[in-house]
């Protein structure tokens, strides 16, 4: 699939969550490396088939660029937590080298997200506007978590 | 200072946080390297004076046995929690390669600990005692967090 079919299969600037994504991206590309490349392209990573997955080891560590893409998604889910509450948000990512671990997405003493991790060798999802939609779905249950337990998120 | 003057300095059977620690390492030990060692050997690692810390340079990695003491240490923390509240609690420490990092306890949706670190390398109190009094203090106050916000805790 080409750059061009993923674009035009859905649009970049249709989702907040996407945006968000792009935004960790771009914010961590301290020598300007992706400066000249478009969102969709930045975003292609995210997307992975079943067949592509099934190709990919999960007997070997997990690389550092696999671990930077899910930790920008977790950013990116943090981020979207912070515009919707106005309440600031950290990340945590423990992956064991076996592609094993925990992401995590707390604000005071409240864990917003808490999710196991497996294989996250193949982290990805089957299109652009998958990743969009689960990410949103994250963003949208820790949003109710804090709504919830106020206290606990306050501190 | 000899292994025995430690030992006839602080009693570790008084510490309810100490046997846990002892604990954890007795329970990671799959080929019974430590198995003829006394608990107070095990812990020895946990007594870092001032003047020892200074000379641990923070510049390098944490090294595997540096990041296991202070993955016992957390660890020891939840079990003694779980003992007081019959909660489930769940360790994760996360660690750059420079010595920075986050280290949690949470127990449902809820943040029992949670602790900024630095310098991991010279991880380490100044006394046995002061491992004792520090780890039981994390306790209480995690145990404390679990009364606070009961339902946080339990989903």
């Amino acid at each position: 699939m080409s750059i061009t079919e993923v674009e035009s299969s859905f649009e970049v600037a249709s989702s907040l969550f996407l945006k968000a994504i792009v935004q960790q991206i771009r914010a961590n590309d301290p020598y300007g490396t992706y400066r000249n490349w478009s969102d969709e392209l930045l975003l292609k990573p995210y997307v992975v088939s079943k067949a592509q997955k099934r190709e990919i080891s999960v007997d070997g560590d997990v690389d550092p660029f696999t671990k930077g893409r899910v930790l920008a998604f977790y950013r990116a889910i943090a981020a979207r937590v912070e515009e919707e509450t106005g309440q600031l948000c950290q990340v945590v990512i423990d992956l064991s080298h076996e592609g094993f671990g925990w992401s995590l997405v707390f604000c005071g003493r409240l864990l917003v997200v808490c999710k196991t991790l497996r294989d996250a060798q193949r982290f990805g999802f089957d299109s652009l506007e998958k990743v969009a939609l689960e990410g949103e779905k994250i963003v949208q249950s820790g949003v109710a978590a804090i709504q919830k337990f106020p206290d606990a998120a306050k501190g």
